[in-house]
Parts: structure tokens; C-alpha cells; sequence
């Protein structure tokens, strides 16, 4: 491997454009520029192409097309999906967990801030939640409940058929955040009202998502204006965009088996050999995780150390979620799970990319027992004390 | 010119990017594909692209970076502008006008619908607001002006100056959506407290904007999550998109004066040889106006047969915003302007770009007359009937 040949393996923080995503969108920001509300061939053009991009995501999630909300990206679908839902009323109780991404577990703050009832579910030793506690904690003025898919610092995979059966069961419309999940798990969308999902996760560019709306589900607006998306989301449509996402969920649920299947050889391998290492531990289900995320935590030693430290050998990883790396409190998911402090500062997540390959898996494995006794050997705590 | 050639008259509801705009953003789909909150140097070149365009914006602008709110276009911008503001409390008292765009005005009554009071300005002829009239309007608990700097339908250019100058003396805040006018004429920074800007009606990417926020201005967010953008908007960054913008405003700036100057010979030979035509008017102010809009109104006609005509002949214009265009009511801003039902049907906004040539102006004019006289035939009602 060339000196200068980066290892990428933050691929739950950004994912590089896949070439075929980017050709496809390129046409977009050149002759085929029109707004996809102007009546002249130019904006019947867009239309055309935000139309089939649209029908693209629907066939393979086997929704209609007219369920489908283009958004600015995931926050917003959450955001969506969360307020949008509350705010049709002045009060009212809705259900999350306490390992939630941002983007929910903070519109959840903001909403409790406001007078919401919100009750946040706790998760077992894996970061599990579960479908009796779900069950146990809806009531008469329950609005929604929202649970994520997979989790994006620990890949930790739901029981979200049993929780959506509950929701259906009681009438309460039922929300998951699949940013990590999508074309990555089948997801079981009979028992779905609303998904959220981003495009840069998955190969697409930065910007642009959905939130999957069933028909009859009942929202009010974020974001007034020209009403597009009938009226559910105004915004002149990210042509561009749009039709990146739709590239990038084809080749996502066209290319599934296989990427996954090599990312899952990828996942076990590291598990095998990062838990050789002395005082080390994984975090997450063992089994029931995404496919493409491994989180590991390394006793007496800050995460970021290691971050920078892995950095100066051209490897790029993460300690959780990237949208709170400023943040130095430990990960609210790793507490969650009940992580020891001492650990939790440690954490380091792996996640791999349909361009990884074992090279970078290799060359993570090989630089890692270096900077961990490094960063060890500079700690004032001890391993094991 | 070829037959193929299409003629491109629709730049106030876009534009196409221009080829630097989209140079600069190619890398970032690519190579460069790090999302900015990551802590590895993917993520710090990714955070030092978005930091380099936020300052450009904010030196054009005569601005401190930290007062731009990148956003993922004007709706969302306008929407925080008078969302953010408005949420802070449970009730309380706006002032907006007549004519703003629908990414105001939906917003505006969203918050009339849920108990906020909503004074809308009335406009004269000309579609110009009074700044006497906005002294008048203000209350003691008047949480927000928001009067947009030129309008988007008939071009007309507020007194911005005046009006923000009176809520400065009464101290309160001042919005003004500045899409159309942004790097198309001066903008009085001084006295704006919030302003909102789009890229893609400025040769720049569509899903990206800004709202300009003055230090010290409260908001809440309409994006909650992973707190990016000193906590006002959640979203992972759209780096390209940003990047783009970035661009974009540095092309407008530098190239205004020559630009809006061929653009203003353009509006004036059209408004000499379109009024020409019999019963014909043009909409908005004849000189107080945005130089790349000129919107005019002819009578017997539907507005749309005439944009459908129009694009057999291969020319793109509009009737008005496109944002509406699936609406069949007249245009909002027409009927502010009192004008008349008959004609406010039949409205053309032509609107030009940097890439507009004169090539473009005489094809309209060559095909406007044929057009007209052909829609006149057919047309039940009779011309001066």
C-alpha cells in the first residue's frame, strides 16, 4: 500500500459518492438544471427525474411512491417525523430509548422542553430495547413511538417487527430512524408508519434523505412554503440530489447479499483480533448488530487519543457518532449499556464501506497494537487497576 | 441558432451552476468525502472547506462568519428566520407583507393558525411596502419584521434601509428573505438582522442556503440534533453543496456590476418592445426593481397557455413563482398590486442570468407577438372588451 493511501473506516459517519451515484447526478448541475415545479420542458424534465427516483426507492422498499418525503437529510426526517407529529397537538406523550441518535434524542429534548410527556426506554447489557417495555409504556395519549433501526454507534439491530407489531396492535404510529439500517437489514415496512434515511450513509451525496410517510399517517409541516412534496415538505426539490439517492439505493438492495456478506467476514475478523489485545472489550450484541459497524472499548485510554493516533497511520475511525465528536462527555449510548466510565472514554468504532477492502482491515489491525500500547504506556491510569 | 438551442428566460426559479461553481464541488463527492464533524483528517479537510466558504460569504457580505447559518436552502432559511423566532414563545405578534415569497407567508400563517398574530402589509401599485406603515404595525410585543428585499414575481425592491432602520429604533428584529436580491444589489447589512439567501438562484447547487443570523439575535432551531452550526442547525454538512455556495457568491460579487448592468439593458429594451404589444402592462415598479426580473400582463390570455406556447417556440419563462405553479389562483402578488382579475391571468415573468445573451431576448421578442396574437384568437373573452 502507497505511503499516502488513506484507510477509511468511518463509513457510519460519510461514505465517498460511488462513482455511478455522482456520473448519474452530474447531468443535473449542467444542462438538465430546471426546477422541478417550472412548467417548460426544462422543469418537466426535473420532475421526470425526481419522479423515477422516487418510484426507484419505493419499489424496492415495496411502498407507493406517494409515501416518499425527499428531505434535506436524515435530522431533518427525524425532525419530521418527531415534531411533526407533536406539534398537531399542544401536548401529548411520546416513547423513544435512551440510545437514540441525536437527531431524535434531541427533538425529543426540545419537545419535553415544551411540555411533552417523553419516556425513554432503557436498554439491556447489548443495547437491546425491548418490545414488553415498549408495550408497558404506551398510553391513551401516546402520539408515537420511535425507535431506531440499528444503532449508529454500536450497530446494534431492534426487535422492530416486535415493537412495530405492539405500535399496530395499539394504534400508535411507529417511527425508526434506518440511516444505518437501510439497504443494509430488510426492514419489516408492514409494521412501519415512518423511516428515515440519509444518502451519504449509503455511497449517495451529502444533503438529501426521506422520511418514508404511510398513507394516512398524519403530520404537520416543518418547513411552509411552496408546498411540495405535496405539502409535506416545502423546498425547491435537490434535483441533483434526489437522483443520487436513488442511484444509491439500487445499487445498495441490488449489491446487498454480497456487500454485506463480505462486511459481516470483515466484522467477525476484527472482533477475532482486536479481543486479543489485553483489556479490551466489544461493545454491542455480538450477533444481532448491522453488518458494517464493530465498536470496541480499550481500558485507560481516551477514544480521541486513539482517533489522532490512528489519524497519524493514514487510518480514519470515529469513537461514536461523528455529530457529537466536539462533545467530551462519554457516548450517552455506551452509558446506555452500562459501560464502566473507565471504558466508555475508550470507545472506538469501525465501520466498513462497499470499497473496503482486507488491505484496510489488515492495516487497521496491524497499527492498532502499536497506538494502544503507546497511548497505554502514556496513561496516568493503569490497565486492570 | 440551433433548433435545439433551448431559450432560458426562468433564472428567478433557477439557474443553471456554473461550470467553476461545479468544479469546485466535484472533489467532494470524491476524494475529499469527509464529513466535517469527524475528528481524522478526512473529517478537518472536510471542516476546513465549510469554514473557507462561510468566511467568503461572510467577507462579501461584510459579516462575521459565525453569523452565517448554512441551511439546506431560503425555505428552510425563511422557516428559522420566522419559525425560530416565533417558537421561542407561545404566542406573540409578526409583521410581514403582502407579496413575500411562500416560504414566508406559509410560515406566517402556520404561526396565525396556531394563535400568533400575523399584520400583513399592504403594498402600493408598484408592490412597494411603506416604511411609515411598518412604524405603525410595530406593537410592544412584536417579535419580528420580515419584508422581503426584492420581490420574486414582478422584481420590485423594497426600502430596506428605511425598514430596517425603524425596527432598529424600536428594537425589533428584522428578517428580509434575500433570494432574489442577493448579489444583485447593495444589501444594507447594517440595519438586517436575519436575511436568507438560496444558492441555486445564483448559478449555485440547489438543496443549500444560508440565513444570515446578527450576533445576538435568539433563535430556536427548527433542526435539533448533533447541535452542528453552533447548535442552530443539526444536519451533517452538505460540504459540496456548501462549497458551491461559496463559489457562487464569489462569481456574483465580483462579476455584479457587469452582469446586473447587461442584465438592466436587457429589462429595458424588453419592457420598450414588449409594451409595444396592445393590452399589455407591465407588473411592478418601472425602475425600482431587481434588474434580471420583468413580469408583465396580457389581457384575454391564460398565463400558462402562454409559458406552454412559449416552450413549443423553445423558450423557458414563467407566470410567476414557481413554487406555485400547480396553484390555478392568480398570483398573491398581483392581486396585492390591484391587478386587474383579467390580467392577472396572464402574466409572463421573463427573468435573465449571467449566461443570458441578447440572442435570448430577441428570440422571445420574436415568438411573444406570434404567440399572444395566436392565444388571443382562440380566447373567449375579447381584448379591451
Amino acid at each position: 500500500m502507497a505511503m499516502n493511501k488513506n484507510v477509511y473506516l468511518d463509513n457510519s459517519a460519510t461514505t465517498p459518492v460511488a462513482p455511478e451515484v455522482l456520473e448519474a447526478m452530474i447531468p443535473f448541475f449542467q444542462s438538465r438544471y430546471g426546477n422541478a415545479s417550472s412548467l417548460h420542458s426544462e422543469g418537466r424534465d426535473a420532475r421526470r427525474a425526481v419522479e423515477e427516483s422516487r418510484a426507484l426507492i419505493a419499489e424496492h422498499l415495496k411502498v407507493h411512491p406517494s409515501e416518499i418525503v425527499f428531505t434535506s437529510g436524515a435530522t431533518e426526517a427525524d425532525n419530521l417525523a418527531l415534531l411533526g407529529t407533536a406539534l398537531r397537538s399542544t401536548g401529548g406523550h411520546l416513547i423513544t430509548s435512551r440510545i437514540e441518535h441525536d437527531a431524535v434524542r434531541h427533538s425529543a429534548d426540545w419537545l419535553a422542553s415544551r411540555g411533552y410527556d417523553v419516556t425513554l426506554l432503557e436498554v439491556d447489557e447489548f443495547g437491546r430495547v425491548s418490545a414488553d417495555d415498549v408495550r408497558e409504556a404506551i398510553r391513551p395519549d401516546t402520539m408515537l413511538v420511535s425507535v431506531m433501526a440499528g444503532n449508529n454507534e454500536v450497530g446494534t439491530i431492534q426487535p422492530i417487527r416486535a415493537i412495530g407489531e405492539i405500535c399496530r396492535e395499539r394504534s400508535v404510529p411507529f417511527h425508526t430512524d434506518a440511516v444505518q439500517a437501510y439497504g443494509k437489514i430488510e426492514l419489516p415496512m408492514d409494521v412501519i408508519d415512518m423511516l428515515s434515511v440519509s444518502a451519504h450513509k449509503l455511497h449517495g451525496p451529502k444533503g438529501v434523505g426521506f422520511l418514508y410517510v404511510r398513507k394516512g399517517t398524519k403530520l404537520t409541516p416543518l418547513l411552509h412554503g411552496g408546498g411540495h412534496e405535496h405539502g409535506r415538505r416545502s423546498g425547491t426539490e435537490n434535483v441533483p440530489g434526489i437522483v443520487g439517492l436513488g442511484v444509491a439505493t439500487q445499487i445498495a438492495f441490488e449489491e446487498r447479499d454480497r456487500v454485506t456478506q463480505r462486511m459481516e467476514g470483515f466484522r467477525e475478523y476484527l472482533i477475532q483480533e482486536v479481543l486479543k489485545l489485553p483489556a479490551t472489550r466489544l461493545n454491542g450484541h455480538p450477533t444481532e448488530s448491522l453488518p458494517h459497524i464493530a465498536n470496541f472499548s480499550f481500558e485507560a485510554i481516551e477514544g480521541e487519543s486513539l482517533i489522532m493516533k490512528l489519524d497519524e497511520h493514514h487510518i480514519a475511525t470515529s469513537t461514536g457518532s461523528a455529530c457529537s465528536s466536539p462533545n467530551l462527555e462519554p457516548s450517552h449510548v455506551l452509558v446506555a449499556l452500562g459501560v464502566p466510565l473507565s471504558m466508555a472514554h475508550g470507545s472506538l468504532r469501525v465501520s466498513t464501506g462497499r470499497q473496503t477492502m482486507q488491505d484496510d482491515i489488515d492495516a487497521l489491525l496491524k497499527a492498532l497494537p502499536i497506538v494502544v500500547q503507546e497511548l497505554r504506556d502514556m496513561s496516568p491510569f493503569k490497565v486492570g487497576g
